[in-house]
This record gives structure tokens, C-alpha cells and sequence, in this order.
């Protein structure tokens, strides 16, 4: 092996996926920077690769953006410099065309009707084709995100008022957003047809303000008034707030992953308590597959709350046994030299003398390549583990999402071309158990508050991950384009061994 | 109310205990800096002020150091530039002499034998005097670190040999040190006769490794070999690694507040494994402070093992009722307008429904002013917490520490001038309890492992912090210098009402 | 006085006028960005504020810009990210409508046939109409420089081939522009009908550059080949360099004060060696303003070469009699505590000594506001000097520039307000010559260079500040926009002082 | 030829000498800092590679220094830290010992008597020896400065009294220092016996000032007092000002360079106006190496005021025909392509057009390698001059300097090796003229104020470099030390070519 020299490793693509943004605004408020900074701080897990925040003053637009962590970038003359009543701002994770700060977001234009500054989450499946045509009639391009589209199609949309306008610039659009648009005298709020991404409503004082979870309501003291709907647009003013219908109500596709991984577990999504959706899922697993053990060990943060229902449901004593460093950076230097778990023991350790000749659960809550598992176990059995049952407390991934989640190709999900008994002999655990799609979205259903608070979404979820299926039918262009005709290689139930996935380890 | 503008507030002082450093060392191996570096990620815990590494490199000795967290300031150039087989590395929390990046550690020094770097975790109770007496015989002072007194009595004393000479430069030294020194051909680790401060000492291939806690040596793949003992200096050069008793053996007095707060769960301090002991002491806290409830919720992190012992033992189950932000940087901007409990909202959130109507018991790690407990109970409750007890697993904090740790004035410290039964009001909870010092060292000392690897600590502990009585007399001066006569304001049982000590909530 | 605290002071704003920018670019050199550097590290002097590269790499553009100097900003990993074989390049003099990073060139976009990077010196007077017709079409602006209507228009013109596109997109535009427009096959550069500003033509082995003036050809080693002509377009391509005639031949207006003031004195532009028109404008102020001294005295760099043009024709010998400071940044720290000379002492100082009991002729270039010269004329009686005769190497300025030039109001200009006689009272010299236009122009067109090598310019000039003759008739709107209708206040020649323009001195 | 990728070279190292360093020191005046820094501003030509400032406020010591320019590094915000009466400052031109931050000054100590800061213009030839010495006795060194020994013989000094103490501080010290140090209660200066480099006095209200020259005393309108004397110590308290004789008194020998290139024009230094001085010189040089040209173009900056006394003793016109860039910072990237005269056209280039088929005498001040004059030359031929004869306004350079200034060693001074005759070849001059030693200090000591302000220099000139006679007797060990017994290889007077000196032009 060539020895490559040190290296500085990202801490992140660490074998999950990652939510690509969060939004949030906020319209009337004397410290608009100010709230909106606390809001990004409170959704920083949602993005951690730039922020950005504009605001209006009077019609004048200002705006600060950095590729660095909410709490490294903002100081108090960057937010005494963000005049103004209303704000928007932004957590990115970074996306495939680059990572410049270019791209990072708001996105902010002049155009015939004044200054405008937009937030996005979401991904926009025909981005490509409406740039293009965009291209063609004279619009010119300013960054390499597919939102930007979004800018020119409302600047350029010749609707007669704001909804009419809405309805003609997101008509051609297909795809993920939740959506929020800055003007020098409103806000708005939109959501696509089918709410993939959440989107909340609070209230502070005589202020309204937008965020794509609760958390960052609760942060600045402000109060839940509900979510905005699938295909609804909502306009705050001077007036206060206004609803329109953009899209005719239709059976949602939420993103059942956020209740998986991405919101915090203090957040209330789709009108779903995120912890205690995710507690039931670890009891459903310890019902759907039950093991003889001594203790339930969750793969912290994430695997903390489904351990936790584990625990309960099956009576296995549970042990904080992996602990995180909480103070790992975006970075990570590598020595040359090569150390056992290296990638994995950045963030975790296994308490020593605790695990010492016990059968242990190990509960996460996903498994992507399978890499960090296969890590994981290990430490585990290096700490003296006598067995390793691991638990997921969701379904095998499968498919990669086109809907605003930065997945790995379908070749490099495990699960997308291996058997469950070839990924248990992968990652080298005693026994492996999933939860069927079924089960899932059964146990989160239940988690729904029965009020009539603002959450009108169906049953039904978007479960492309984990199913394949994807909401929206795809043009044959994107098909080939997202890679989805690809036959993948058959599946070799005869190899041993699938190493050449982590030939490191 | 004056609008004082926006400011910028620390997040720690944080109403907690503060360890003031972390150290770490290698002699003899090819990727000294690197490790080095590793190893105080490992450490960040033990202090995030500043951050520093020595290396020497032949006769030469290279320093990088900065006001910064190890994962910000440490790049490949930095780590590059840091040549050498050998190097001392320190983390630092801030102390009250100032915190400018020249205080921080290593502190190097050209003497007569060559360079020297010196890393120090402790604090030396009679510096004051001892640099006014080098000073008197000419020596010039470069800093305001009360560790820069070791550097000169080593560079003076006339003792024939390494031996000899740390003997008499350690004579006249009074207080606590978990002490490297290195130099061209060799690396010292010493810890104090009473041993207060934790360090260990590990192997790496060839390389040995000294650490203030164990969990530096998991990271870097080091074995642990045991702890420097109390007295005993190491010294680790070509021909390996030799050890000298440069003080009698004594009953030690290890700081008992490492194994409370201090070290990382996945560490052994003093022979004991800290997971292991916390949950002991939340066990005994649910054994002699049983209550009547329905959910046992920790304070995390620091809150989550003992809160885990005392559901054990009660039978009641635990939730993840408060949700930290692990995103919160050093400082924070505060908003003008007021926001309710933000101070530990900041870091902390009450998931939402989970607490409706419950009653609670919240369990914590130490309380030090109450101000953090008071503004965590009044959150708890505005999520709908029927009653809340309060449960600490260690006994009440009634002096401040001068062997290392940073504690707030006597005064400050709320049970050193209140009896529980105040600080139950004060901090509003239905009940409280404490452990007495008895039992949690009781519970302590069950966990110690009874191998012979190297801890031949007492069973004694130094918990001057929970009792006021200190393991080393105290010469007048001192006692003056450090107010320890000073009369604090009697108790007022009469006053209904504490919240001089918190006005804003 | 009231005191008010400390400032830190812009050095520039110094009482002189300012270009507003360089433009370089290249085609076809394997080192395009090292080469773009070198050629804006010779134009600094054309603006300070702020610097950009862009290259085309493949139909891929890189970007980096900054508010710093050439010699702060640009690293060797800057440079290597700047990959591609051509590249244009910016420096930039602060304009009105902000400073920030966002309005730095080159401008960038993608349009139908990729992307474009423009780099413009000059000034466009109708960019306001032009933009609100292009915002009322659907296009959006990312910033707030006048040179983005260019972008625009060459985006959506419809003209079929380079040439007619060109031909229609600059067909609408009024005002001044050397411009470089960079595509992935080729190179374009425009000058203005009338030939604002210069843009010279140069030949690097097998590669041509443009540049705003040959000083930094010579720099890069680069051959000299010619002027681009008022009103052309060439294009650089593979095939090597084509002309366009955009706009049928026409006298030409080059600006005067390129030759007075901007250029660097080792640059040739229009024809006419910068150095050598300086000097002759000096001799010519010797004949035309002659004066009984004994030192002719030069305000350095600028009134350097016309001060060896005055003391050749006059006899009066010259001498350095102030030295300029070469280590001033671009803001300068006031103290409290009011100094005498203060805002020139920063750049200035006389020799002592030298002056003493002497007749003085200061030689400058130009007067702008009368502050700095005041200042001088101050401290050289300060140095003992027992006359101080004022000689100006140009016209008096009456009027301001709207063609690229960054120049105080009308009411500022102070030859606008005042006569010969008021000025030389308000800067207290003993007597004030100036030469008058006709003379000015005479003179330098006597230095064109009589071979055919490129500079079809016609006789004329642009003179508009010196008399207020613009040579694009205005639209009634720009006018107003531009304060032309403005009456001055009538001028007070009783008045003993005009110190309201200075109160400080 | 290797190619190596591109390089960042350093503008500085440019074949000259450097004067090492620049001191400030202001004692009583409630703008300390603020003043320091003007005064550090005006001296920036004595040391550009790093700044920095140490205020006294009361008995607190605060001290500000980084590798940056003065008008780099000081902000508002850290003159503000920089709190108190009295202060000294410090440039410093990069030394061998190492240029980390580390090394930079004022250097800072406590000692028994309180804090003090030093800092220091000149070299100590026996510092290697008083450095083990002190080390020997227990001396802890924090830099590799040689001036680091003065803060340790001043600590150590058992002298009863300031004077006392200093007496025998100083008495072991050889070599050159114009040296200030601050203490709680009053500022010191000290010039060596010999007085090598200059330290003047200056009033600034009821302030005193010391300063390396005094136009840093034009800047904030200080008065020049008078020199201290070489030997003298000037101590400045509540009480005004005191002068002590350290030393008694003997004939000077300060620095002839300092006149002929380091200080600046404006400045009066050792009681003789410097621009006056380098006029004289050049004029001298016409009279000594008179020729038939037509035209003196002097190399700027240092060039100009002997190229104008060459001019008028002449009667040949002189032109700046040689252009200097201003804008270049401390380092350039030098493109991979080689390119003509790179390194001299950095910074100068010739006026086109100007030069074709004149005959010119270029003045320089004066030849250290050689290898600039031998690219200044080809670049006047490639701008078409048909002869060129330079002249140098000092003598041949045949000694490095061991008193304060960077010289390289013996072997690359040209004229230590060479002859007149063959360093004109290896120029490539038609003609060559140095001025002798005598004739440069004869014209220089005519130039001598003959008033009684504080300039009791005699008449003699420290001249080393110029005849390697140096002022103080060196020890044998001092001798090897300094390389001076080393024979320098025969001249080879039959060599055509010395290009290996610069084999890339």
C-alpha cells in the first residue's frame, strides 16, 4: 500500500444520510436577525456546511452567508448589520455541484418588483430541463443550485397577484420544497403538493415565523400554531396571515425518514411527536425480532430513544455503552499510521468492563453501507461482547431520494443488492432484525395527536427509501438521469465475504 | 428596564465545576504530534479555552498554541510543522489570571541542559510565594501561569541527576500536579503526593504514552499499562520506561469530583471505571431518596448514568425527557427582548408531550449555584410536569476547590450558605435529595477494580469541595489569600424567597 | 470640541480623483491566471478596493475575488484553482452603491450558451433606465453594478453571430466601457465609441492580452501591438485575433485626465507616453505661469514629472522637498488629540531644513476639493519656507465625471464654486497658476507618438471636468438623476475665508 | 531544468542592506499606544517583517505583536487593549535566529521589581557567550533574541539605583543597542558608547519621546530635542527627563549607512539632515566620476536625491526614467515561465520611449550583490539606451555588518571579491564610479548642523562594511564565529564572466 501522506478526513459522510437544509423566517419582528439566528441554531443539525441569513429594510435587501457552523459565524456586527423586520435564513449541507459559498443560500435577486431573498428545502426532480428552458428565453444563472430556478420562474411568472403568480412559477415545477420567499412587504410559506419536507407555523408576540421544526420555536419562546399544509400557501403581512390553496388537497407523501433520523427528537413533525414515534419503533422491534440478551446498548444519539422502547418492551437492561465525543469538528487529521476503528472511535468508544463477556443489542437507527456497523460491532466485540444482536429501527434502504436527502448511489446501499443474512454476515453481527415498511409507518401513525392543530396530512408517507417507490412518476429523461435504470450486479449469496465494501476493516 | 444592547454570553460558566486542563504525552514515536493531537481530542472535555502541543525535534523544540477547541485549531500544516518523536500537549479551561494565548500551556524554556516544554494539570496553592522568592534571586517570569514556578525550580535546582533534582525543585512546591515535562532525551510525567489529579500511563507499539484519562489512550489504540502513582515520577526515554519514588508513600486523596462530573464515562480514573461508578451512585441516590413518580428524566449528558442507576433500582422507567443541542459553541447572542429560561435553553428542551401531567424525577450530577437546576425544573414544569424531584448524585457542594478545579466563591456556592430544605425552594422542586459524602464514597469504592494494574491509591479521596476539609494544611497566608476566614452572610430561614440569586427568573 | 472617540480614517478619499478600475485579459496561455495576476499587480493603481480572477476552464468558470489588494489576496493555491488557459481579471476603486464583495468583478453567469465573465471600466449614464426595462422583462439582478446591464443585454440578444449580438446588446448603452467579456472559446474587448478609456492590445508568445494600459505588458514581457480603437470589437480565439468595427469611426474623446493623473507615468495610452505629457504640461505651466523662486518643489509620485518639466524651463532647481510615505495602508487610526496636518502628514513630510528662508514652487497635478493642498502649502510654511508659489499641471476642475471616474458633487469641485483668486486665498499660497485647457490639450498632443501602430484616436479629448462639455448628450432624466440642473450657491467673493470647506485646519 | 511549480518568492532580500530594527518609546501621555503606533508608522522603512507595542497601565503590563505591517496589524480595538500612560513600540526586519512571533519585540518580563518591556535596535557581538553564562546560573531564555540577555542582566543587576544597576548590566555587553525599557515608574533609553545607531528626543506637549529618527516626531508633531548620546542614559519619569553618563565619553562611531540608505530622507540623523547628505554624496560623485551622457536617471527610491546632486553638479538633465511600483507587497508569485528581469521589473520598470539611444548615468546608493544593478542595467539597454554608466553614491561594499544591520556574508558582497573593473563587466555598466570612504565622509560631515542641539557625535563614522575596520575589537572566539578568519577565493581576473553570481539572466 502507498502511504498517501496525512490526511484530513470529513467527520461527516459518516454512513447516514443527511437532511440537505433548514429553513426559517420571520416577518414583523424588531429583532428579525436575531430570531432567525436562534432558530438556525436550533436546526443546525439539519445542514452544517453553511449558513445564511437575509433581511429586509425597507426595500433594501442584506445578506450574510458562510460556509461555517451557525455558532462560529455569526457575531454581533453581522447581526446588528442585518437591519430590518423580517428575515429568512438557511442551513445547507453540502450538495453535489460544489461547495462553494456561492451556492450556499438564501438566494437573492432584484427584479422588476424589488428585492426578493428565498430558502429551500427540497430538491426539484426537473431542475435541469426548467434551467434549460430558462436559459433559452435570456435568464441568466447566477449559481449552480437547482433552487435558483425558483427565483427565475416567480421573477418571470406573469400571474396577476401574488397566488396567481405562485401558482403559474411552481406550476412547471416538480419535486421537493418547502419554500420560503422574502419581500419588502411579506413572507411566504409554501409547501409542494405532497409535504414532502415539514414546514411549521409559530407565533411570537405580533410576529409570525416559519421553520421547518418546532425545536426552533421553542428556542425563541414562540408558540406552535400548525404545520403549513401540502400545497398550501401561506402570506404574512402587515395584515397577519393569509392561506391559499396552490394545489388541490391531495393524499400527502411526508418524508417518513425525518421521523427516523433527521428532526431532532424534541420536534413535533407532520403533527407526529418525533421521540415518542421513535421509542415506538424500538418496542415494535423488540416485539418483530426478539433476542435472548443482557443488555441494549444504543448507538448514541440517534439509537438512544428506539433503545430506549427496546429496553422497555423486551425488559433487557439498557447501558449508555457506546459513548460520543460531543466535541469532534467538521474535520478530522488522520495519522498515517493506521489505527483499528479509526473512522468509528472519532465520535464513539465502548465503555470498557461494562460489556465484558455479555450478549448485547446494539440498536441504530438505519444502516446505509453498512460500513459503520460492521465498525461498531466490532468495537463492541473488542470491548469484550460475547454476542452482538444489532436492531434497525426502520426498513432496509434500498432506493436513493430524489425529495431533498443526500443519499449514496443505489450500488452503495447495502441493503439495495445484498439479503439480510449477507448484510448480518457484512457488518459481522450474531443476529440482524429490520422493521418491515409495515410495521414502521403502523407504529408512527399511532404517535399522531388526535387535535385539530394544523397537520392535515394523510396516512400515507413517502417511503421511496426504504420501498422504491417514488410519489411522482419520473419523465424518462430523469429516470436515466437519476441513474435508475442501472441494473445493479446480481446479488453473489455464495461470496464469504463482502469486505471489498470496507477492505480496510 | 435598561435596554443594555445585545450581547454576547458565554455558554460555559455554565453553573458547573470546571476542570482546568488536560495533558497528555509521548516519547518514541514516529507520528508524535499527531497523536498528541488525538489524544486531546480525546481530552476536550477537561478544558476548551485553549489548546496547545510542544514537539522536540533533536535539540529543537516547536510550540503551537491558540485560544481554540483541538478540532478548530489543529490542520496538517500545524500538525506537519510539529516535527519530533517526542511532544506534550495540553487542553486549558480558563483560570483567573487571564486568558491570553500567552498563558496558555506548554510552557517551554531554554535552560542550561537544553530546551524544556512543561504541561501542568493542578494548581499550585503556594505559587504566589514561591515566585516572589525566584523573582528576588533574579528569575524573570514570562507569564502569569502559576505553573511557570515549576519551570524555574527545575532549571534551578542543583540536585545531581533527573532524580535528585525534581526531588528538591518539588520539595517547596504545596498543591496539586499531574505534571510533563519534556526535554531532548526524555519525558517526565510526576503526580503529586496525594495523587489528586488523575494519569495514566499507556503503550503504543514501542511508544509510551502519558494521559490524563484513559479514554486518550482508545482513541489512538494505545494499551493501558496503569496510573502514575501518587509521588512517584516516570521516566520515559531510549531505554524505556523507569519509575521513581520521589515522595514517601501516603494514603492519597484523588479528587473525587473526577469520577462525579469530571472525566468522560469511558474512563478509568484512580483504578475506577466512571460509568460504572455513576450509575452506582444514581442506584443509591433512588435507594436513600425514594419517591413516588412516573418517570425518572437525566439532565444530560452528565446526568444520564446515575439517572439510568437510580430507574434500575426504582423500578421507574427513564425517558429522554430534556434533549441537549450538541451544535452550542462557545459563546452565544443573546436577543434583547427576554426570552423565559433562555439561558438553558440554549443547550437544553423539554421534548414535548412526553412530560403531560407526569410526575418527575430529574436527576442531575451536581448542583453548584442553582441557578441551572431552577431554570431545568421551571422548563420541566412548563412542559406540563405534574411534580418534580429533584435527585443529585453527589452530596452538597459547600467549598471551593484549590487543587485544580474551577469553583465560584464560597459564597456562591448555594448549599454552602443554604440548608436543603432553601435550596428545594429556591429551586422549586417538590422534593430534593442529595447523597451524603459517606455514601457516595461508599458506592465509589465498591467499583474500584481489584486487579493489580496500577492503582494503589487509598480508599480514601480528597472531597474538600463536599466538606471543607482540605488534605493539606493551609498556612496563614493562604488562608487569608485564599478567603478562607471570610464569614459568609448567616442563613435566613425566614426569607421566603432566594431569587437575589436569580433575579431574571 | 466634542470628542469623539477614536476613528480609524480612510487613507483614500484623499482629496484626489480616482479610477474606478483595470481590466486584464487573456487567450490561449498555459499560466492564464499567474499572468492576469502580474498584469493587475501593475494596474493596483487603477483601484485599490477590491480584486478579481476568473477563468474558463474547459466551458467550466472559476471565480475568486476579494476586497484586498492584489498583493494581500492572491496565494499560490488561489492562483492554482484558477485553472484554464484563459482568464480575466479586475481591480476596483470603491463606487457609490456599496462596497461589498458581492459587486466585485468579474461579473459571472450562466447563460443558453454557457458561461460568461465580464470585466468592464467605464460608466454606463443610462444603467438605471436600462435596468428597470430589463427588470420589467423578467430579468434578475445579483448586484448593484452598473456593469450588469451588460451582462444582461449580451444574454438576451438576439443578433445572430458574436458580432451582431454584440452590435444590439451595446447598441442601447450610453455612457463609457472598456470591456472584456470571457466565453469558453474566445475573448472578447469593446471600446466605447468615443474611447473613454484606454485598452490596449498586447502579444505573449503565442497568446494576446488585453489590458487597460501597457504598463502591464511590460511586467508580464508581453509586446506591445496597439490600441483598441474607439467603437471596436476584437475577438481572441484559436484562430488568433479578429476586428470588428461595432460602431461606425468617429472622433474619438479619450479622457485628458488619464494623461494628467490616472496612468501610470511608464504607460503608454492613446498614443501618447504618459511620463513624457507630464512633464511637458509642467514646462508648459513654467512658460505660461512664471514665477521668481529659488526651489521647485513636487508633490509626490504624481506632480513629480511635471515638477522636472517646470524646473527644466524655468531653471529653478528642483528638489524632493517632501517625501511620501510608501508603507500607508488603506485606513489609517486618528488620534484623539488633534495633530496639526494630520490627514497629510500620513503620506507627507517635509525635509527639514531644505525649506528654510526658501521661495517655493509646488508643482501638483491637479486640485480637487483645495483641502490637501491647503495642507501642504501649510506644512511647507511650517518647514520655513519664505514663499509658497502654487502651479497645477492641468485645468481647474469644474465639473464631475460620468464616465468611470469616481469624483466628488459639482458643490464640492472647488474651481466649480470659485475663482482663481478665492483658491489661492482658501490654500494660502502666494500666488496660483493653472493651465488652462486649450494649453493642456496642445501640449500633450505633441507627444503622440507619430507611427501607425494603433491609436486612430482623433485630436480631440474628453475635457468634461474641466468644462463641463460632455461629449453624450444627456436624456432630460439623466440630468436630474446626475444633479446637473443643480444651481450652485453663488459664489461669495467678499468672503475673507472659505475655511467651512476645512474647518479642522 | 527542473521545473519546480510555481514559487512565492519575497520582494524583500532584494540586494539590499536592511537596517534591523526601529524603537518608539513615549512616556506621560494619555494616548500612549495611539502615539506609538503613529511613531512605528513613520519608521516602517527600518522593519517590515513584524510590529509591535507594550503599554504600562499602572503595574500591568499589556503587550500587542504580530508579523504584519503596522498599517496591517494595529486596529482600533488593539490600541484600545493597549491602556496606559506610557509605551514602546518595535519594527523589526527579519533576523537569522528564526522570525516566529515568538521572536518579535518588545520583549517582556516580571521581574522582582515589577514587569518591564525592552526593545532594541542593534546587535550584541558576545551574546552567545552572556547567554550560556546566564543559563549556567539558572536563566530561563523564552526567544532565541540576542537582545534577550539585556532583560536578564537588567533583572539580575545588584546595582543599588537605576544608573547603578544599568552600569553594570551594560558593562559586559558588546556590540551596538539604541535600546529603550519601560517600567512601572519611568522609560529608559540607552545608547551604546560608540553610539552605532540613532535614538533621539523629542517633546510632545508635556510628553517625552524617543525615537529611532525623528520624522517620527513630524508625524505627531513632537519637538526635536536633541540626540542621545552614544554612551548616555536618558531616564524619563514623572520628575521630566534626566540624562546619566553609562559610559564616559569617547569619539562616536555611528553608522555611515544610515546616510547613505537607511534612514529616511526627512529624518535628521546623528545631527546631520539626510537628504541634504545623499544630495551631497551624488554631487560629490559627479565631481569625482564625472562623464559625458544625457541624462541622470536615478533608481528610486534611495537613488533620487544623489542622482539630483549628480544632475546639478553636472548640468545633465535628469528624468525618472526608472518607474517604482508601489503596490508590492512582501511577497510576489513568480509565474513557472521564465520572464525577463522578473525579479528587478516587481518593482521597477523603464519609461518607454524615454530612454531610446540616450546616453544614461544611472545613481544608485549603493552595490551589495551585484545581480539587481546587472537587471536594472539590461533593462535600461532593453528600453533603448545606448550606454550606461553607473554610479555608485557610496564606496564598495567589502565587509558584512555585525552591528545591527542584515548583511549577507562575506563571500556575496561583489566587491569583496572583485575589482572595480570586473564588477563593471559583470553589471554589464559601460562605466562604473564609486565614491572613496574619505570623499563620502567628508561630504557628509560638512553637512552637519552646526548648531549645539544634542549631536556631540565627533567626527568619525563606524565604516566596516565599507573598509572592515570594525569599532570594537573582536575576541578570537567572536572571530571564528563571525566567519573572519575565512579567506574568500581568489579573484580570477582573467574571467569573463561571473555569471554564476546570477546564471538565470
Amino acid at each position: 500500500m502507498i502511504d498517501t501522506g496525512f490526511r484530513s478526513i470529513p467527520v461527516f459522510p459518516d454512513d447516514r444520510f443527511h437532511e440537505e437544509c433548514a429553513v426559517f423566517g420571520i416577518f414583523g419582528h424588531p429583532e428579525a436577525s436575531r430570531m432567525t439566528y436562534l432558530g438556525l441554531y436550533a436546526l443546525q443539525h439539519r445542514g452544517q456546511e453553511g449558513t445564511g441569513i437575509a433581511t429586509m429594510n425597507g426595500r433594501h435587501l442584506i445578506l450574510r452567508k458562510a460556509q461555517a457552523l451557525v455558532s462560529e459565524f455569526y457575531t454581533e456586527t453581522i447581526l446588528d448589520d442585518l437591519k430590518g423586520n423580517s428575515s429568512v435564513g438557511h442551513n445547507r449541507y453540502a450538495t453535489a455541484g460544489g461547495d462553494s459559498e456561492r451556492d450556499l443560500q438564501p438566494l437573492t435577486a432584484y427584479f422588476s418588483d424589488g428585492p426578493m431573498a428565498l430558502v429551500h428545502n427540497g430538491n426539484l426532480t426537473n431542475a435541469v430541463e426548467l434551467r434549460k428552458e430558462l436559459e433559452r428565453e435570456g435568464a441568466l444563472f447566477a449559481t449552480d443550485v437547482d433552487s435558483e430556478v425558483l427565483v427565475h420562474l416567480i421573477a418571470r411568472s406573469k400571474g396577476s397577484g401574488l397566488v396567481e403568480r405562485m401558482e403559474i412559477a411552481l406550476g412547471a415545477v416538480k419535486g421537493s420544497y418547502s419554500l420560503l420567499a422574502l419581500f419588502p412587504d411579506g413572507l411566504i410559506g409554501i409547501r409542494d403538493p405532497l409535504g414532502f419536507r415539514p414546514l411549521s407555523i409559530g407565533r411570537l408576540g405580533n410576529a409570525y415565523v416559519l421553520a421547518s421544526e418546532t425545536c426552533a420555536f421553542d428556542l425563541i419562546g414562540a408558540d406552535f400554531v400548525r404545520d403549513v399544509e401540502p400545497g398550501e400557501m401561506v402570506v404574512i403581512n402587515k395584515e397577519g396571515l393569509e392561506s391559499h390553496r396552490l394545489f388541490s388537497r391531495r393524499p400527502g407523501a411526508p418524508c417518513v425518514f425525518e421521523l427516523v433520523y433527521f428532526s431532532r427528537p424534541d420536534s413535533r413533525v407532520f403533527g407526529i411527536p418525533v421521540y415518542l414515534a421513535r421509542k415506538k419503533l424500538g418496542s415494535r422491534l423488540a416485539k418483530d425480532h426478539p433476542v435472548e440478551a443482557d443488555l441494549v446498548v444504543p448507538v448514541p444519539d440517534s439509537g438512544v430513544a428506539p433503545a430506549l422502547g427496546f429496553a422497555e418492551r423486551s425488559g433487557i437492561p439498557l447501558d449508555m455503552g457506546l459513548i460520543r465525543n460531543h466535541y469532534v469538528g467538521r474535520t478530522f487529521i488522520e495519522p498515517k499510521q493506521s489505527i483499528r476503528h479509526f473512522g468509528v472511535k472519532i465520535k464513539l468508544n465502548a465503555v470498557p468492563g461494562l460489556l465484558e463477556g455479555k450478549r448485547i443489542v446494539v440498536v441504530d437507527d438505519s444502516i446505509v453501507r453498512g460500513t459503520t456497523s460492521r465498525k461498531i460491532i466490532s468495537m463492541l466485540r473488542g470491548a469484550g461482547a460475547k454476542e452482538v444482536h444489532m436492531r434497525i429501527a426502520s426498513a432496509p434502504i434500498v432506493s436513493p431520494c430524489f425529495y431533498g436527502i443526500d443519499t449514496p448511489t443505489r450500488g452503495e446501499l447495502i441493503a439495495s443488492t445484498h439479503k439480510n443474512e449477507e448484510i448480518r454476515r457484512y457488518v459481522k453481527a450474531d443476529s440482524l432484525g429490520y422493521l418491515s415498511v409495515e410495521a414502521m409507518e403502523e407504529e408512527i401513525r399511532q404517535c399522531r395527536i388526535p387535535d385539530g392543530s394544523g397537520h392535515p396530512e394523510g396516512d400515507g408517507f413517502c417511503n421511496a427509501c426504504f420501498t422504491g417507490h417514488y410519489p411522482i412518476p419520473f419523465s424518462t429523461e430523469e429516470r436515466i438521469q437519476h441513474g435508475l435504470f442501472d441494473t445493479l450486479s446480481p446479488i453473489n449469496p455464495a461470496a464469504d465475504s463482502f469486505d471489498h465494501l470496507d477492505p480496510e476493516d
